[in-house]
């Protein structure tokens, strides 16, 4: 059984709905001309902090007792989820550390110091985020924020589905990107509570299909760390809390090529206007490149994140 | 006396409902902290083609008279006029024949045609594309559309400041872009119609300053084709019918150099997750930079289009 239930979402959502955006959906012409589908595009990338982090970020750290929140949180990330956790820490006013690669984009590494929150640097070729962090919760006893396998972490994110299904109800399928699994088993939960029938996907890049692999194998399989392009699924192993959840909701994972994501991330910016980071784009990927199979039909697709830095748009660009 | 009134605006939003969308207004918080102000976009970047043209382009087409449909429609333009042209005719089942560059954009040619539109190509550099389009126009009795020097035109493009202003009606200050002169005579006209106080300004390049040579002059001076980045803005001289609407109700134009623009390009990309096209961002450039002078307050900018191309995105992301 689930650890995750819609109640949790239910209470995810009133929990932190005074920091999280509900984000707009949207949908195009050109792309469902293009799939002969109609696609409804949940735009996580307008979402506070620019991704959908923030509404797993905020959900844990509002759960956490006062006790726990004298002691503050800690988190890696080189990216989303550490601004996330730093937005959500200064919103309760406790104190956040984010440990950080040495090679962060300075934006991010600056948005995030602009929240308050303490940055510890560490060197991604030589030490262990995991380690440091975990050093920092026993030396201080802070709290450790994970990134994804969490079932308030997980909860949290299901509201990106929960939004959705409350606007555009009679979805028949649901595509949701796939790094540690945290959005896509929320989101699982959420929609099938909707509609017990909807054929929910997850997408991984071809380089790191950890969770495809895992799925065929029944059961959690780590890889090496890849170098897709979506630097937001470079995750190398399902959650322990996630992979259970995604076994028996989810029909199957769709593997994109680098190609075919750096191509659907110029798609979307030329027609719908909207920037996508890299991560965000595989769900259209799959759809644009006729991955999903069966009836035509009215499919939702999590757009979960809009913080590109120029350098990647450039390296998109090249291919354009 | 303005050759353009309030009403005229009024029945062009009636007359093109159908046709233009009514685009989505939008705050950021990044842009507010940075210029201290509260900016609305108007977000002419989603209306249908990419640009506000489509406002222009279709009051003009649809305020035809049945003996004018039956001989077509012919314009020039290299880039978001033609698609509109080619939009609004198909809208009303007339032949509309479009002169474009022959370095325009592929993108930008293929999406003209696939509206079923023919195009004649010319030499930029050797042929007049005005001389071919009234040749055109005199061999077949198809209509000119001009791209901003007619009243009609002028009132379509009013409609967006019609729509900001109802949303946003208690605006201080309006800042639009300045090419010909279409948007900005009226979008003036209508912001003045619902609030006589309010301030309304027009932003060019540096590069393609003739409305603010123009506007010292006293008179319409002509400026050699201006080498900007924002295409849409090398128009060489004030319209005719757009010059003494400027003149009496615009409070100043505002200038802003070519890395003005490339920076406001990609930072409204990466904190409002817009794409926008180097046209389209003037506005915001001359605000991000404090070229607005004044008490705070609240202003309305047009984002006026997100046709960008690759190449043109790639320059932008050289400088960030």
């Amino acid at each position: 059984m689930s650890q995750v239930t819609i109640e949790d979402i239910r209470a995810a959502a009133e929990r932190i709905k005074g920091i999280a955006k509900r984000t707009p959906v949207l949908e195009s012409g050109s792309v469902n001309r293009r799939t002969g589908r109609r696609l409804f595009f949940k735009c996580e990338n307008r979402q506070r902090g620019g991704a959908f982090k923030i509404r797993g970020a905020s959900n844990f750290i509002f759960s956490m007792t006062d006790e726990e929140k004298s002691r503050g949180v800690v988190a890696f990330s080189s990216g989303n989820h550490a601004q996330a956790v730093a937005i959500a820490a200064k919103a309760v006013g406790i104190k956040a550390t984010l440990v950080m690669p040495n090679d962060a984009p300075k934006s991010k590494l600056e948005a995030t110091r602009s929240h308050g929150a303490e940055i510890v640097i560490y060197d991604r070729l030589k030490e262990d985020r995991e380690a440091i962090g975990r050093r920092i919760s026993e030396e201080t006893g802070a709290v450790l924020a994970p990134p994804f396998d969490h079932p308030r972490i997980i909860a949290g994110q299901g509201t990106a589905a929960l939004e959705l299904m409350e606007e555009v109800p009679d979805l028949d399928a649901l595509v949701v990107c796939l790094g540690g699994g945290g959005l896509l088993a929320g989101c699982a939960v959420a929609a099938k509570a909707f509609n017990a029938g909807i054929r929910v996907f997850g997408v991984e890049p071809e380089l790191a299909n950890d969770y495809w692999l895992s799925l065929k194998a029944g059961e959690r399989i780590g890889i090496a760390p890849p170098a897709t392009i979506a630097d937001g699924l470079r995750t190398t192993k399902p959650g322990v809390h996630n992979f259970p959840i995604i076994q028996s909701l989810v029909e199957d994972v769709l593997l994109v090529s680098e190609d075919e994501i750096k191509e659907a991330v110029w798609y979307l910016m030329s027609r719908t206007k909207m920037v996508v980071e890299p991560s965000g784009a595989v769900g259209a990927a799959a759809v644009l490149n006729g991955k999903l199979t069966g009836p035509a039909g009215r499919v939702g697709v999590v757009v979960s994140g809009g913080n590109v830095d120029a350098e990647t748009l450039a390296e998109v660009l090249r291919g354009a």
